[in-house]
């Protein structure tokens, strides 16, 4: 980083959980983005519903990010940045579900870019592929679960037993869920979601009021239950899809099998799956809300709109390569079935500080064989073991070790 | 679609699996191309090793596609393309993991696109997230199932309890395994993968030869049993991530917990997932080769090439939007334990031309109710017999409908 760097002034618009997130962000990625961009990123100024002029933040920025949600004065500021020559990037679904295509045709007028990845599924990159990686695909079906509070609240449901009413307090609890929560429950934010989604994938306007919705406020635990007797896991699905040479779009609780790839999307995430004939299907998942999730993919959208498209910068902050490295193992050792043999095998794995997560004798006599899982250790180190068990003479082939990678978020 | 859609000629080199697919693909998609580009696409020549002529077929061509794979003179040819101005398209990872850094300072310098998506992980679009909207992420840690060939043979182990030669002659037999299976079994492909993936996520160049591999030879089915036992999946994984400062990029068979994202990625599919503590984590899947997914990732590159970014072109073939589909569903009547009831009810179903997949009884007497889940039907006569059921007089209490989605690739 150098101080010749040229500003890139980037004007916000709302100061909420997503606002503050990603003012608190810019800063500390503006290192990175210049390293990328030539361009160093700052925030030009802030309007909030009690401070700040909207015309003079627009004449200081190069880029509006729009924060504020709802349809007016959102929709006001983003024309008027756009007719001004600015790009826009905004997470505002309600605004693009209503009065996309005036939007659209505004930016393709004034030749800027008008980016909204995070209107849909928070930092599921699902616009950038519709938009650029499908674009030219024929897209037969999107099913999605574009609602993290209404996942949240149905994986309670199902894990626990919980009726809907005691599932929400506790989405709301952990603030998954808004103190008013009806926009979320009731369907209408996935029909927002899923009718800005039809739009790109399927190359025909839809408005909000074009998608039929229905939430989950009528689901019964019993309902879970059965159904899971039969194997079925139940969520709240978005689908597009061709119907008959039509498009229907729509949302409503569903229950899928367990091979669905949406079947395993659990609490707050969301996911959505696109399948066509030549791609087959694609799916992509990952946290659908949250302020610093939802702020990553409006920065991802800002970094877009300043650099020219695939572009592969120098490297700049080269790290250096790493060959050791610390991992978990299952190892399988065929020993005789001896009393001495597990204490000389357990003393040396102890004195290379490496420590058994759990063991398992298969076998009896002479076919018998230790399988075991061991806590995470420098690979160098639990080698290093391998050669001396090796060397005790008690095995009787070599010892097999696989590595096991441990869960991040269990 | 008129005549006088601009022209926009697409260089071929190469004519193999990929290359074919690729060159009927577009004539195909041509028409949605020129809707969303202006531009209508067409192949302008073919380089094969018998017949075309580099020069002329350069001198003739608005982007070349480069699917030879390969060094040389893949490389040549790439290089000498983008000097002569021209975008270029590849899915060569062998090229980029040793060459890389030519490659895009070339491209850096002559201010044209090097784009590669379909060189890693097919179709799913993980190059283009991890340049675009993760450009300024702080990526900690990328784990890839991005061999498509070892996870489907280690998939029929774990499913059949073959042996590691068994499960690769059935690769071969169903086409997912090429006649020298080496580079894919050994990990070298994967590892060429993880080398381009550790570049755009970690800002350092990562030559192939910097990637520490291990291959799927050496798996015995009875570690697979066993680990099974433990709870445990076997997958052969990249992993990309900071480790003390520097960079670890490395291929081996790992075990995964059930929770894991890439735990449930079977058959010849590959995964990406990328974390970091912005934005928790994101997982892409999708299938990770076959011509026709290899061809259409080719053909999105394409595509993004010809268009200015983050463009949303005007709609131009509007679907209608339909309202009545076919859904199958799960039916919860609370109905008197009577030998006459499911007959009745039965009747009203059949009369409407529903039919029933499976049906149990829950309760007894005065506390019994039917669960059923019914084959796809038109919404509208689903509901219609819905209405008839409530006026027969036997439930108890309105009757519970919840969607079903039915398997797409069972």
């Amino acid at each position: 980083m150098t101080s010749t760097d040229t500003r890139f002034r980037v004007g916000l618009l709302g100061h909420g959980t997503v606002g503050a997130a990603f003012a608190a962000l810019l800063p500390q990625r503006a290192d990175a983005v210049a390293g990328v961009t030539g361009l160093r990123p700052e925030i030009g100024g802030v309007l909030t519903r009690s401070q700040g002029d909207f015309d003079a933040i627009l004449a200081d920025s190069d880029l509006i990010v729009e924060l504020i949600g709802g349809i007016e004065p959102a929709r006001d500021y983003v024309l008027r940045a756009m007719r001004a020559g600015k790009h826009v990037v905004t997470a505002n679904k309600q605004l693009l579900s209503q009065h996309g295509e005036e939007l659209w045709a505004c930016a393709r007028e004034h030749g800027v870019q008008l980016r909204f990845e995070a209107a849909v599924a928070g930092v599921v990159p699902v616009i950038r592929v519709l938009q650029e990686s499908l674009a030219a695909a024929h897209v037969e079906r999107i099913h999605g679960i574009v609602n993290g509070t209404t996942n949240f609240i149905l994986s309670e449901m199902a894990r626990t037993g919980a009726t809907y009413a005691d599932a929400l307090a506790e989405a709301q609890r952990l603030g998954y869920a808004e103190a008013d929560p009806s926009e979320d429950v009731n369907g209408k934010d996935a029909a927002a979601k899923m009718a800005i989604l039809a739009r790109l994938a399927f190359d025909t306007p839809v408005h909000l009021d074009q998608v039929v919705y229905e939430g989950i406020e009528q689901i019964a635990p019993d309902d879970i239950e059965y159904a899971r007797d039969l194997g079925l896991g139940l969520k709240l699905i978005g689908t597009a899809e061709r119907v008959d040479g039509g498009l229907s779009v729509r949302v409503h609780p569903a229950f899928l099998y367990p091979g669905h790839p949406l079947a395993s999307v659990n609490g707050p995430f969301n996911a959505v799956t696109v399948e066509s004939d030549a791609i087959t299907e694609i799916t992509m998942s990952g946290p659908g809300a949250g302020g610093p999730q939802t702020a990553s993919a409006v920065l991802g959208d800002v970094v877009s709109a300043m650099i020219p498209p695939a572009s592969t910068p120098p490297t700049s902050g080269a790290l250096e390569i790493v060959a050791d490295v610390v991992s978990a193992f299952y190892l399988h050792l065929e020993v005789p079935d001896n009393p001495g043999v597990l204490a000389r095998i357990a003393g040396v794995l102890g004195d290379h500080g490496i420590s058994v997560k759990s063991v398992v004798q298969k076998g009896l006599g002479d076919n018998a064989r230790l399988v075991m899982v061991v806590h995470a250790v420098l690979e160098s180190r639990f080698f290093t073991a391998l050669d001396e068990l090796s060397g005790l003479g008690v095995l009787r082939t070599a010892p097999r070790a696989i590595r096991v990678i441990e869960e991040q978020f269990a």
